[in-house]
């Protein structure tokens, strides 16, 4: 079978498309296929929005029958398939291509099953984040990843991307709260990984699928751990004149055995942004803040503010203040959680980076920032999950400026090599995408990439899911581990920047 | 390139053999490389002692071009490789194959960074499991996984078979617990997969590998998480009457948000059994005992163990005692983790079973391994990590009885089918290996088991790494998916039993 799919719909026959597009509407009939512009208008780009491109054509499935049965119609016919969530992406990996079908799993919106007693939901993979601990909240549980797009990101999309949150830190990603999955091959076969019980025989698919970015299957069901909510949760503010004594400060949380429910850090540009925007009562005269929460029993909680008050004034904060209610500690959050428009208001545009690092590493890789800063001539503001070393500097720069797009691709790439040098890696939670894929090679060996590609030839010989994403360079199957059959460039470059 | 290695030892010529014995001890020189039958007698058996079967010859390399050029030579000249830990496998994942070299990573015994800012250790495969805890003990930290073997187990070996323990319910399997990997691919390419950050771009190969049982590379290096020791560690016994209350007990447990350090459980022939040897203070009039372990800020402990206690009473505990001291705590924990040599006591033999099954079935379970004990004629002692539903039955039985064996295995077999039945699996922590393999197909469909193979294809084509263990039909790769070439049975036949 040939690495290359059909050719771009500007060079197809129209009787092609309309032959392809019937034979969609055949497997998902109605308004569950879409091929006019206004209709695919929604899809062109996701939380990565500095790029756009129409698909060729996009179905809306409503039953897992219905996806194998697309699936196994593009992989019969060669043709690209691009699989979709909720579409809040921020490396691109629910990017259209001009010649895929895009597949959007947003009717798979039902909630399954709970059992409190097993502490699991079963659900579709179109339901939100969110929903999911709406739907168990009545009962005093909730679901622990908490992207910041929870409201609207998709569980399924969480899967793809292995998605984090504030609290990823102590309850872990994704990928360590999921336990079950139902997925569909390219070849239109329905497998399930794991499921209400401890570990699994055989590999461990449970975890491969999660963040493989819709290289390996269409997910169709996911099973969840629950958690019960905290008897009591707690934030303290700590302020520090010096960004990098709060970076020795985390290591010191952490290296005394306190792990918070999350440990965030903000630099003086994040936290005037986010006190104009949403006046959260943040100090205006430190250069680094510390949001600690901790959860648990409250007699746990009020221990551990103690000691964390304590290691934060031994490490010269300034300012140290602890919430005082529920209302107080969801105002300490929602500076942090509205950091990212905050400094949209302070910039025409900003790129989001998402790198992660040894936490000791903090301390040098903050003052190594601040120096690309200078030499890139680019603000940056660091907002970041400084408990588990995942930050997200924000470069600010005008894309009407003729060059400053590229001074901050350039910039953003430094920060990730950076990342790399300090034995960190290129993400922490937003996945690799279109964003980072051509930084892959900074991070994995020549022979690391082949061996990933020989696993996703395991999966999608043909590869015709969601190609052009993740991967740098395209080795065909049949040859790999021999030689380079196709060296040039996967179909990405035709999609169009801004 | 043929599925079927070299013939056995016994039909291939001396000559033949000499050579390949030469060979590897061009690589591995001196007493690396053992071929005589005494110094291979130690490699006979694993800890699933049913089995022996000689290995063809040893080889015990010191370094990772060692056993990279070890196994690029087994890959161009066909040969079968066995990676051998310390060989305290429950479910011989470590039992040699008569045509195949055995490749033992006990040389590999050093430490090699231990970075507490980072909470890490990196160590070499056949350091012990405990040894990591040992090495960072000084400076009040652990390494949480603690399988029973932990004196004498591997983490190389923990890492295969993805390892479990007492504190896995909290604390999570090796694999949540493994932060990096070094391993060497059959042809001899090493590959470094995480590191000491947060997730990684790509997929998740280190969750892959944990638990792959020996078939896909050899691990030359683990970078593993270690932890803060708790400030405080309590036990607390609690006795029913009524097993099946017992169950409900700990569902009630984990529902009420209590994740406690350890929750295990004995009958009442388990109990008798570990209090007549090592004499713990075990109630003995009780059918069902519950040892729960809280650990954390000493605050939080009293405050759990209270709840703890309350919710034993209101499931009908007759029996509740809390240790007062931390030599008390090691004698409650001295009876369950003697229980296997003490059941040893009391019958001839015994048949270890390891299936996990979800939570609130436990009631259910307990009282149909009861009838599947009548149906058998055989006897069961149950001690089990309760709290994360992974069974340890014990089927006692004499060898030495015409036919016990046979029952003995039917009756295991039953058992596991049973946990499938009701939405678990065949294995908690012990893995697949030659034990459960025939078992398989009751809990994976033809389209899993293929899909899995096709994997292991991408690692080892040949079918030459740990040939015999986990697949229970062997495909040959180039036509998987296609049709059945090799239906037969693999290697294992050939091994002996007892």
């Amino acid at each position: 079978m040939s690495s290359l799919a059909m050719p771009a719909p500007e060079a197809a026959t129209l009787a092609r498309r309309a032959e392809i597009v019937a034979a969609l509407r055949a497997i998902v009939p109605g308004e569950g296929t879409v091929d006019h512009e206004t209709g695919m208008r929604p899809y062109e780009t996701d939380g990565l929005t500095a790029y756009r491109q129409m698909p060729f054509v996009v179905v809306l499935p409503e039953t897992v029958e219905q996806v194998a049965a697309v699936l196994r119609y593009c992989h019969e016919n060669n043709i690209r398939v691009v699989p979709r969530g909720a579409g809040t992406s921020l490396s691109g990996g629910a990017l259209p291509l001009a010649d895929a079908v895009l597949l959007s799993m947003m009717r798979f919106n039902r909630i399954l099953d709970i059992d409190f007693d097993n502490r699991t939901a079963t659900v579709q993979p179109g339901v939100t984040n969110l929903a999911v601990t709406q739907a168990v909240a009545h009962a005093g549980f909730y679901y622990a990843p908490d992207p910041s797009s929870q409201i609207a990101c998709s569980i399924g999309g969480n899967v793809a991307e292995n998605s984090g949150g504030v609290h990823c830190l102590k309850y872990g990603l994704t990928t360590n709260n999921v336990l079950g999955l139902e997925v569909v091959t390219i070849e239109g076969e329905v497998l399930r990984f794991g499921g209400k019980h401890l570990d699994q025989e055989g590999y461990d698919w449970l975890a491969f699928m999660v963040g493989s970015e819709g290289l390996l299957g269409v997910v169709t069901e996911v099973t969840v751990r629950i958690l019960r909510s905290p008897e009591t949760a707690r934030a303290v503010l700590i302020g520090f004149p010096d960004a990098e004594d709060a970076g020795r400060c985390v290591a010191a949380i952490i290296a005394a055995g306190i792990i918070p429910g999350g440990m965030e850090m903000m630099d003086r540009p994040a936290i005037h942004a986010a006190e104009d925007f949403v006046h959260a009562g943040y100090p205006r005269d430190v250069d680094a803040l510390l949001i600690v929460e901790l959860d648990g029993p409250q007699v746990e909680v009020d221990h551990l503010l103690g000691e964390v008050e304590r290691i934060g004034r031994a490490h010269g904060a300034t300012h140290c203040r602890v919430s005082e209610s529920e209302e107080e500690r969801a105002t300490f959050w929602a500076g942090r959680k509205a950091a990212f428009p905050a400094v949209g208001r302070i910039s025409p545009d900003y790129m989001c980076m998402d790198g992660t690092i040894p936490r000791r590493e903090l301390p040098t890789v903050l003052k190594r920032m601040a120096e690309l800063s200078q030499k890139h001539g680019l603000r940056v503001a660091n907002v970041f999950h400084a408990g588990d070393g995942n930050l997200h500097p924000l470069i600010l720069f005008d894309a009407n400026e003729p060059g400053e797009l590229d001074r901050a691709e350039a910039f953003g790439a430094d920060i990730l090599r950076l990342c790399v040098e300090v034995g960190g890696c290129l993400t922490g939670e937003h996945g690799v995408g279109v964003e980072k894929r051509d930084l892959m090679d900074a991070m994995f060996s020549e022979d690391d990439l082949k061996q990933q590609q020989r696993v996703k030839c395991a999966f999608d010989a043909g590869h015709l899911l969601n190609p052009g994403k993740v991967f740098p360079t395209l080795h065909r199957c049949a040859e790999l581990g021999r030689m380079h059959v196709h060296h040039g460039q996967l179909p990405f470059p035709d999609i169009p920047r801004f």
